[in-house]
């Protein structure tokens, strides 16, 4: 067996653990000591069930384990969908002493969760995230939710899981996009809190590119552990937890317009945080050359840093209005006050914001 | 002005008040002080709208005040609907300072409090109930969700209001027969904990039943008062608050097999409620003589005794078995020790369940 490292995500009767390891879909005391009831639905999508379905079901003798495979992709992350899995649990007449499992990429994450917050008003979960971008992000901290055809995430819950379960040897299976798109994550890490880590992947980001296991090890490590420090100061974002939303003002609004999908959501971040950054450089926080290491690093992680579409810019402004992270009408921006220090503000220049969305747009 | 008076739902950081009186819709001070943003949305339904609509909006000077008329009825209590009030928060631009107003029965308060629960991951919300069922029942403690086609409230979330507003007055408009049904939660509180108070509704029924406002203060008052005691003790339901399902497990099959709206949920109620004291009374606790109390208390609020439809009883089992008091397949029920004493378990005689099944359907 190989080394695997346990966080602990410390939110009191809430706090759970994040394995992170190889072949941790071979042990099974891992799961099974997560799980309280006797009922597990494992959901999964028509992607990541033909590979790693059967392994966690191996992993669960002697509980009652049912399944429901939903279509893959972005688009599928809404109400109706989220609406299958109330159909299977009830199917299946689960109680509420069950446990679900969401064993895939970000969006069934997130739909596992909030679908487990709102069953029977709350029955346990656990993440088995499959995608890089999940393993960083989404599986970490407890955000549940769906989009709506008007803003993404708009309708969901906060809603922590028992354990997350990182093989990273699932990670193997993943196409070269999606995992360049995760790799934005992890830079975004690097960028709002911590530039010794920032360091690190720009030292490194060939090898990592390279899925060398080690430092994929340490890379997603030290973003789960930067996350679940910030998360456990403030579970609900009322304040610093904002902070993880780096790029994603921007990034929403280009997935919202553009249309979900077209876009990997990592894709778009990786624009965003490239936006932020160049508005911050307007701003006077950051200088040229920084903004020039932001830009090359995420060329390294094969991230797009431009647009290839024609977005109207009234378009985009009117769907950044709407981003959840605008108050009261009032758009505060995450910004750069240096590489590895990012600041929420809604004292900048509005011709600095427009510039930039014309710049990109 | 008449007398109000305030009952106060302990729950830490999220304890709220109940106000109760006459006219308190003329008073903007109740309304307003609880409302720390801008933006309202008042979510009403085409039978309550026009009858109270303008007088809400009459309170809200001074704020940003939306609203979302649903169609009425427990039908249209799903999924699809609850996605006309984020269509409407969406559209309008709802930030999450945005506080939601349930205007209307217990359909209204709890679809709205299930969209503030979710939308954008958690908004506050008001209750302002207009119905009987809804004062003494669905618009105290946080229990918010919606029906799925296979169960009764399956979906939903624990989502406490910022304070609950009832204004004796709009029980003026309610039909007869929504009146009676709300009188059977009330009767509930009675028989399930409170003898006193069932002795206070055998002798009162009949001036209750001619809605005597003094003694309907009195009635709400005290049903509220004792679902806010038993909340404050078990918010999330994981012991004594399941003792508020009294004849719910009965009365949900009976709605779920019917088929939602034949029977109104607190006509559905009373029958499970008697179900519950004839098995009862086959299991040695009651006396022939109180299951007729009981009876007689439910006719004389002009309460159904018996169902006038038929229904096969596998198919009645079965819906009992997916309620959620179900746990892992053992069913337990809400059983009394006398009147005025209700307790749980799954320690009765099968074939007693089954007789008093037989001696209903």
């Amino acid at each position: 067996m190989q080394p695997m490292k346990t966080l602990n995500l410390k939110l009191n009767e809430k706090s759970y653990p994040i394995y992170i390891g190889r072949d941790l879909l071979l042990q099974a005391d891992f799961l099974s000591k997560h799980i309280s009831g006797r009922q597990v639905m494992i959901v999964s999508n028509t992607k990541v069930a033909p590979l790693y379905l059967a392994k966690v079901e191996a992993l669960l003798g002697g509980f009652s384990v049912k399944n429901v495979i939903l279509p893959d992709g972005e688009k599928y992350k809404n109400l109706e969908t989220l609406n299958l899995i109330f159909d299977a649990l009830l199917a299946e007449k689960f109680d509420r002493t069950c446990t679900l499992i969401a064993l895939g990429g970000g969006v069934i994450g997130d739909m596992t969760g909030f679908a487990a917050a709102s069953y029977q008003r709350g029955v346990n979960f656990v993440q088995i995230p499959t995608t890089l971008l999940a393993t960083v992000d989404s599986s970490v901290g407890g955000k549940t939710g769906v989009n709506h055809a008007l803003g993404k995430n708009m309708i969901g819950a906060f809603h922590q899981p028992q354990c997350v379960l990182i093989d990273i040897n699932t990670l193997d299976t993943l196409e070269a996009r999606q995992y360049a798109a995760g790799m934005a994550e992890v830079i975004k890490y690097g960028l709002l809190g911590n530039a010794k880590f920032l360091q690190f992947l720009q030292q490194n980001m060939p090898a990592l590119m390279a899925r060398d296991k080690d430092l994929l090890a340490q890379a997603i490590y030290q973003s789960c552990a930067d996350k679940a420090e910030i998360v456990a100061t403030d579970e609900l974002e009322s304040g610093r937890r904002v902070l993880l939303n780096l790029g994603h003002t921007f990034g929403h609004a280009l997935e919202n317009t553009l249309g979900y999908g077209k876009l990997l959501h990592g894709e778009a971040i990786a624009i965003g945080m490239l936006m932020a950054a160049k508005l911050s450089m307007l701003e006077g926080h950051l200088s040229a050359d920084e903004v020039a290491q932001v830009a090359d690093l995420c060329k390294k992680a094969d991230l797009p840093c431009e647009i290839n579409s024609k977005i109207k810019i009234t378009d985009f402004t009117k769907a950044m209005l709407v981003d959840k992270k605008s108050v009261a009408g009032k758009m505060r921006l995450i910004l750069l006050k240096k590489l590895g220090q990012a600041f929420i503000t809604n004292d900048y220049q509005p011709d600095n914001l427009h510039k930039i969305i014309e710049e990109f747009l």
